[in-house]
C-alpha cells in the first residue's frame, strides 16, 4: 500500500508501553513475557462496514468498537487485558481516518492498561481484525461450562439499548443519542470480569443477545435456565422508546450491548452485588439455572414467551 | 453471517491439539498455557485477494500461504510456532471453498505443530488475517538490531524464485510451474530459524525483497551492508528462464521468497553451515556488514549496481 510504513509509522508512535513487551512493533514479530502462573487467554473479532456497525459510524467510535469487542471477551473470560494486535484493510491510505480511529482504539487500550504490539496495514476493501491477549492465574479463567441446575443468572448494567438504537437507526425515525451511544460506544465489562473470580461459575459476554448468548453457556454446561422478562434490566431510554413486548424482544433477542452474563451459586449473590456496587455496576439476577435443557421466557403473569425470529438481526458476528 | 456457526464448527472440527491448549475455539476465549522462562512471539499478516496473491490462486494455496507467511515471521525470531487464530472474510459462507482452504492451512499447522485456538468468520470482500504465536526462550529470539561491522550477511536457500513466477504471471506469456509453485507455497524456514539460535546475530525472512528487508535490519542495527551480485543463490529454474541482469533485479528487488537472511560473525561460519545442512537447507554468505549506513549491491566486475526502482511490484504487503 502506497504510504503503508508511514501508516504503521503512525501506529508505533501511538502504541502504549508495558514492562512485559520485550519488543514492540518493528520487528518481525513482537516478543512478550507472560508472567508465571497465568494462562494467556485470546480472542480474535472481525469488523466489516455495514455488516458490523452502520455505514455512518464515526472513525473514533469504530476504533473503540472493535478493540471493545475483544475486551469484551477477556472480561467475560475474568481475563486482565495485556497486549493486541491491529489488521487494518483499508480501501487508501488515509491517514486522517486513521487518526481519528486511533484516537478511539487507544483510548480504550490505554484505560485498560493493553499495549498494542503488532499488526498489518493492507490496502482492499475495510475490514478490522484485532486480537487481545488478556492473563488470568491458572485455573481461574470463567468459562461457559460451568452453569450448575438452581444457580442464579445475572446480567450486568441494562440491556437492550444498543438493539434499540440500531432499530431506530433502521427505521429512519425518531432516534435516542443515548441508544445510539451504547451501538457505537460498548464500555466492556473488564473490571466486572476480574471481581467475578471465584465468584461466578460461568459466564458470557451478550454480543448477540441474551438468548443467544446464555444459550451457549446452557448447551456447554448441559443445562436449562428460566428468565423472568420483567426483571430483565432496562434503562430508563429504552422504557421510554419501546413498550412492553417490543422491548422484551431488543432485551432478549437484541444484541451489541456487551454486558456480561454469568452463573452464580445463590449463596454468592451478597458477594456479588457488594463487588459490582463497588464498581457503581449494577447486577441484576434475571433467571435460574434449571435441570434439562432449554431456555424459557417467562411474562411477568407467568407465561411463557418466545422472542420473535426476524424481529431483529444484529450487527455483531458471532466468532470462534 | 448465514452458515457461520457452521463454518466455525468446520474448523473447530478440523482444528490441531497440543497439551498446552486449556481451552480452543469454542468459548469467548482460548486459554493457552505458555511454558515457564518463554516468551512469546507474536506476529499478524493479513492477505487480499489481488493485493497478496493473484486472483487465480487455488484455495488451498491461499490457506497455506496465509500460515507460511506467519510462520515465517516466528522463524525469523527463532520462535517455535504453537498457537494461532484466523480471521476469514468471505463473499458467502461456501463450505467447499473453506474446506480446500483449510487442507492448505491445516496441513502446514501440523507440520509445524500449530494448533488453531481461535478466530472469527465474517461476510464481506474476502480477507484473511492470520495471528501465531511462537515460543522462545527467554532473551534467545532473532532479533533485528544485532548485526555488526565486519559479519557475514546469509540468505538461505534460493532466492528470485518467487518474484519470477509472478513476473511470468504478469506477462501473461510463458511460465514455470516450478517458479509459480514457489511463489503459491512459500517453505517457511522455521527449523532453520530454530537452529540460528545462538549462531545469527541479527535475522530477518524475505518478504518483501532483500534490498527492503536487509535495509530494515541494516536500519535496526545501524550498520551499512556489501552484497556480492554474483553469490546470491539461484535456482537452476530462474537462472534457465531469466539473465543476468534482469535475475539480479528479481533476487535484489523482489519478494515472496520467504527464506531468512541472517547476519552472524564469521567465526560462526562453519557451524552454519553444519546446521543448514543436517537440515538439507543449503545457506549462502552473500555478503558482508560494513561500519556505516547504506547498502550496495557490486556486479561480479566490482561496479555498483541498483535494483530498478521499478522494475517489481511484490504481492506481500509489508507489516507492523
Amino acid at each position: 500500500m502506497p504510504g503503508e510504513f508511514a501508516l504503521i509509522e503512525r501506529i508505533r508512535a501511538r502504541a502504549g508501553r508495558r514492562d512485559d513487551v520485550v519488543l514492540g512493533i518493528g520487528d518481525d514479530a513482537a516478543l512478550l513475557a507472560p508472567p508465571p502462573g497465568h494462562e494467556l487467554a485470546v480472542s480474535c473479532d472481525t469488523l466489516v462496514a455495514g455488516v458490523h456497525f452502520p455505514d455512518d459510524t464515526a472513525p473514533a467510535d469504530i476504533g473503540h468498537k472493535a478493540l471493545a469487542v475483544n475486551l469484551s471477551d477477556l472480561a467475560a473470560m475474568a481475563a486482565a487485558p495485556a497486549w493486541g494486535t491491529l489488521a487494518l484493510t483499508l480501501p487508501d491510505a488515509n491517514q486522517a481516518w486513521l487518526d481519528d480511529f486511533l484516537d478511539g482504539f487507544l483510548a480504550l487500550a490505554d484505560e485498560h492498561g493493553l499495549a498494542l504490539v503488532g499488526g498489518d496495514t493492507t490496502r482492499g476493501p475495510m475490514a478490522i481484525t484485532v486480537n487481545v491477549f488478556g492473563l488470568v492465574p491458572a485455573g481461574q479463567a470463567l468459562r461457559r461450562d460451568g452453569a450448575r441446575p438452581g444457580e442464579d443468572i445475572w446480567v450486568t448494567g441494562t440491556i437492550g439499548d444498543a438493539a434499540g438504537g440500531l432499530a431506530q437507526w433502521r427505521a429512519r425515525g425518531p432516534a435516542s443519542a443515548k441508544l445510539r451511544h451504547r451501538l457505537d460506544r460498548p464500555t466492556p465489562r473488564v473490571q466486572a470480569g476480574l471481581a467475578l473470580r471465584g465468584l461466578a461459575s460461568a459466564g458470557i459476554d451478550l454480543s448477540d443477545g441474551l438468548a443467544a448468548d446464555l444459550g451457549h453457556v446452557l448447551a456447554a454446561s448441559g443445562v436449562g435456565a428460566r428468565i423472568e422478562l420483567g426483571r430483565l434490566p432496562a434503562s430508563r431510554t429504552l422504557a421510554d422508546h419501546f413498550d412492553e413486548p417490543r422491548r422484551w424482544a431488543l432485551q432478549a433477542g437484541g444484541g451489541d450491548d456487551y454486558e456480561l452474563c454469568f452463573t452464580a451459586p445463590a449463596s454468592r449473590a451478597f458477594e456479588i452485588e457488594q463487588a459490582m456496587a463497588a464498581l457503581d455496576l449494577p447486577a441484576t439476577v434475571v433467571g435460574r439455572v434449571v435441570a434439562g435443557a432449554g431456555l424459557r421466557f417467562d411474562t411477568p403473569e407467568g407465561e411463557a414467551w418466545t422472542p420473535p425470529a426476524d424481529g431483529y438481526q444484529h450487527f455483531s458476528g458471532g466468532h470462534a
